[in-house]
């Protein structure tokens, strides 16, 4: 993605998290619209009463993989702590919609998509975490 | 705010943990709007080079507030676990900018106040921390 | 709120439009909340499955609220052009969710609340529209 | 994008905008997150105190696009008239930006880049306009 351009252009001196952080900011985006497709599929679905949990994890995994990728593509004043902790919220929030989507995915080709666009970007998550 | 109203309303019988939640999402929405106008009031201020570190954190807490404003207002098929992980990550955020604010508080007035509105919410936080 | 304080302080001279800008940040952030509120609501509902229109007009609205708050609240070089064209889209928002909420105002006291959180949002987008 | 793949098994037979609706938040996602980095590599520049009016208009784009993305990506119930007044402001806010990001393209090549972003998003918009 372009902004992956923009920062390499940063005036500031790269830390040994950027490449971490940059694969983190993409799969957050990548995760918050999978999850906004599939909060919005599931609410067409002639099941939809039964996916209530699956509509309401997707929408505050949106939500938290939105701030995270913004905070992970700064790379002005960083403070490790601040990222730190949003990015484990943000490997929570995606393992904990991963895994309800997953009991949906044998009747919902979507979920199934969707939970593996989750596991990814828990994935980058924990590679941050794992070098911050 | 009107929100707290609708969520009186709610078909879901209330959590014990949903009074702390009400005022977290009441604190963020206000904490959210204040990092936003300290962020933009700094960009703005003659000696704007050295409020770098003040603008970046208020940008990260900002975006950190609004993910955590929309997920405590949710009542449906409520995850603890999520709620917890992204109400800490809110907390560390709310401190870490409040602790830069208050370092410039002495020359702008407008650090001092989203401070306060920082601390503030960070409490809010724990206090949902403490009930959840 | 707190943001209010802030921008009183602001290092720019106010412009003539800001007390409207501020009054209809102050709405948009009680009509995000609102919005989210009710959507959630709704998908708790036993009929659920026939309110997925208001829920995902309300997803929208929330949005589009969110980023009008936020541009709203900036006072560093504001262009009028863009900020119009936001609160004229977040007018829209606003008064297309209120209606369908007003459509369910008889059986679900939250959508007729959440219906007068987009009205007065309407209102105070109409009022920035009417001086910039 | 995953969501993409999510979209296309969306339990709703699609309308004639859909294929420009997906482009459309594609783009937008690419430019909120170009506008955040550009935003952000202008605050750490050495002349991050002329950079003001670019910095203001990439957080201002940011915000708008991020709210267009998942007002594009939902296919329940869609109302053109709200879609329409969104991805109008968008494209307004993307080509301001693009515009100021300009003046600074010949030294920052971190701004050519974002302005280049903003005009793709612009054209995308563009796009859902004329078949919506």
């Amino acid at each position: 993605m372009t902004f992956q351009e923009i920062v390499a252009l940063h005036p500031v001196s790269p830390t040994p998290a950027r490449e971490a952080l940059m694969r983190c900011a993409a799969e957050c985006l990548d995760c918050t619209a999978s999850c906004t497709a599939c909060a919005d599929a599931n609410l067409s679905e002639p099941d939809s009463q039964h996916m209530a949990r699956s509509i309401r994890l997707c929408l505050d995994c949106a939500d938290a993989c939105v701030a995270t990728s913004r905070i992970a593509i700064r790379q002005t004043e960083s403070d490790a702590g601040l990222i730190r902790a949003v990015v484990e919220a943000c490997a929570t929030a995606c393992v904990t919609c991963a895994e309800e989507c997953e009991r949906h995915a044998h009747h919902h080709e979507h979920c199934r998509i969707c939970a593996e666009a989750c596991r990814r970007c828990k994935d980058a998550c924990d590679a941050v975490l794992a070098v911050l």
